[in-house]
């Protein structure tokens, strides 16, 4: 995905460039994306996006196309146009592992690079950073709320246009998920795809039995059965008999879906359908405008649920669709910098954070504090890139996936609630509060 | 944006392909793209996203590479995969045109084409118009907050992916923002690009007016200086004898910016030290969370802003992340259907949406009813697609956005208000009901 060109970006970054360009300026500066503070109700996140701004970066240049368009539009010189025609990444960078769980003011990525590539690239690498962040966080307390139960991404058609559509498959997926419904993404990275049938299936039949026979006749070996176009439990009635039909000729009903309604209550109806007609092995299915609250209370209220679809919700992180994340300048030219806007104050200089884990190989606290500082714990971030290149292939997405399921089995019980939010302790280290008093003193 | 693919689409659509396959089911079908209900706290919609859609329409087809991927995943018959080879869209599409204010239920998009085809295209336009409708809709409102002041799309870095920041810029240009940051949303439609410079600008720098001179003087005819890295007020007073050693060179400073804080009194603060300082010409621009309720706010607390960047919350419709939107088979082989699921029933076959306006031009009532109706009013929804060809080229953006702005004029003073949702009156004619009668009547 960093087919999309160096031009995604906002104009601020090449108008700086050219001011850069004009006066020499390009020393080594440290940027670190963080997030400033968590959503409201949430108690941890999930790092995701490390693979997507690695691709960007390694593949960053100008086109031609793009080289002439800045030409013509007239606010750049032909000389600082020239220059970025030159352009690559050839810095450093150090990140969390994608499917770290981290907290508010933890570093998950450093660039260290010249100013201006390290500028530059500021606006994609948040815009691939915080989506992925944002979904796996969010797809990660449904897994919660979900226990063992499947559970399947369909938000492909209200998230926020293809990308979206797309890296919210992988990193739900990464978060615990156990599939998608969609097909794009399943081919890209190897995700199970997971798919029904919808209304109109039943609606283009002149009878919903028919339907459900053609259906299974085509996909003896996955099928799934939509219930809920007219009558539910009048749907599931008639699955029964025709269940017995097919089954003479070695085909099994798979799973019912239910799409409408209370949810628990169909569900535990069409349960004693099915289970009445010999039918214990049907799993049912559930979807419609879920989340993981209200997974939760289907669960809790014992609905006899198999499965999960769970959409827009999850795909838009609709109850906080954004993240207050940041990519800041902490260093340049070998001195530590520091913003100190009213409410938006950042920790200067390059930082680590090391985690320290208890007896059960639970988290126990985090201590945020200068690279080479070495307080108890082990360091989070580790190097991924060199002179604008991968140290090692990006992980295969099951690998990034078992991570993720291993750093939330690590989650305290107390950050383990879905309804409210707990604080977990981040430490800032004497080291870094030194350092920014010096760094306050001295551009007084 | 038709570069994603066809397998950018649910499992389920290829399922049910598969099925029809077998069935010999190719007939024409009906399908209608609505809003089910407003989402809360909206009077209106903004139609977006038409142009978006007939792309995808016009280049769908699989490729090589998907056919043979398809062929392998070993859920689909070869002779199925073999008809996707030659599967083109030949339908026809009506719709209202991009920029239109509409309501709930009124269906802005109607597909007619065979069974296969209109199934298959469901999850990507979906995709495509929902999110923009969303964007527009929400960027309307900003529009209707600040008046005539200046609105710049700022939302590329948290917008949900690539396309998302991409469309979100077209989107709200076209419901009246006057630009964005966003590059390649400038070059792709010629959209006005804004950019002043990043908090890292100053803090690269040691002297904060040392980097407002280089870059007043990288940008003689287009600066804006932000004033809130360090402290605001203090700031602003280098602003002073800056702007009078620079007009010596001929260079005009433009604008500043405010990012933190409580913006309506620091902006009164800097008026009071620019007038002071007799650079009453300077504009103040403010950013920062910023959507239509906090721009209302502080225009309505008479804060002397000349203009807004507006981003995230904007972009990704942070209050209301999705719309409850559908495409729905709505006739099959000549028969009207419909769903009646309990909470998402729909209304039946090819349906009209006419508007009357009252003797000032402004909206007085839509009547939702079948398209051979003919009840008092202008149709909204007109034919723009046959045979898979558009029947004409897609209006220039600027002439879509002159057209939101119309349809904005004529909203009813009810509508106007952005902090209370009011209803608009949709009536369901005779007709419409009648044929839902009939259709209930016959699936009994």
């Amino acid at each position: 995905m960093g087919e999309t060109g160096a031009l995604l970006t906002d104009l601020y970054q090449l108008t700086m460039l050219q001011a850069y360009f004009d006066q020499g300026m390009n020393d080594t500066a440290v940027f670190e994306f963080f997030v400033r503070e968590l959503p409201a109700g949430r108690s941890f996140l999930v790092a995701a996006g490390l693979q997507q701004a690695l691709d960007y970066l390694e593949s960053l240049r100008f086109s031609d196309e793009e080289l002439a368009w800045l030409e013509r539009c007239g606010r750049f010189s032909p000389g600082f146009v020239a220059s970025l025609a030159e352009l690559r990444f050839t810095g450093e960078v150090a990140a969390m592992p994608e499917g770290t769980v981290f907290f508010a003011n933890e570093p998950i990525l450093r660039v260290i690079a010249p100013l201006r590539e390290a500028q530059l690239v500021e606006t994609r690498l948040i815009n691939l950073l915080q989506f992925q962040t944002l979904v796996a966080s969010k797809a990660a307390r449904v897994r919660l709320a979900a226990a063992d139960r499947l559970l399947v991404d369909f938000g492909l058609r209200r998230a926020h246009g293809a990308e979206a559509a797309l890296l919210s498959a992988r990193a739900s997926y990464l978060a615990g998920f156990d599939g998608s419904s969609n097909v794009l993404a399943a081919m890209r990275w190897d995700i199970p795809m997971y798919g029904t049938m919808a209304h109109s299936f039943i609606q283009a039949h002149t009878d919903e039995t028919a339907a459900f026979e053609h259906f299974a006749r085509s996909h003896p070996r996955a099928n799934t059965l939509l219930l809920d176009t007219y009558d539910t439990e009048a749907a599931a009635r008639t699955v029964v008999p025709l269940a017995r039909k097919l089954s003479a000729d070695g085909i099994t009903i798979q799973a019912v879906r239910l799409d409408s309604g209370d949810l628990a209550e169909h569900a535990r109806r069409v349960r004693a359908i099915l289970d009445a007609g010999g039918l214990s092995g049907v799993s049912i299915f559930v979807s419609g405008s879920l989340d993981e609250s209200s997974v939760e209370q289907l669960l809790a209220a014992g609905a006899p649920i198999d499965g999960f679809g769970v959409g827009t919700r999850m795909n838009t992180s609709a109850d906080r669709p954004y993240l207050d994340c940041v990519y800041k300048l902490q260093e340049y030219a070998g001195a530590a910098r520091r913003k100190r806007s009213e409410g938006k104050a950042t920790w200067p200089g390059r930082k680590q954070v090391f985690r320290q884990l208890d007896a059960d190989g639970r988290m126990a606290g985090d201590t945020l504090t200068l690279e080479d500082d070495a307080p108890p714990g082990s360091p989070l971030l580790v190097p991924v890139m060199r002179a604008g290149r991968r140290l090692a292939p990006s992980p295969p997405l099951q690998a990034v996936r078992g991570h993720a399921s291993a750093e939330l089995a690590r989650l305290p019980d107390t950050l383990r609630p879905l309804s409210t939010a707990a604080a977990y302790p981040v430490t800032v280290a004497p080291a870094l509060q030194a350092l920014t008093r010096a760094v306050d003193q001295k551009s007084r």
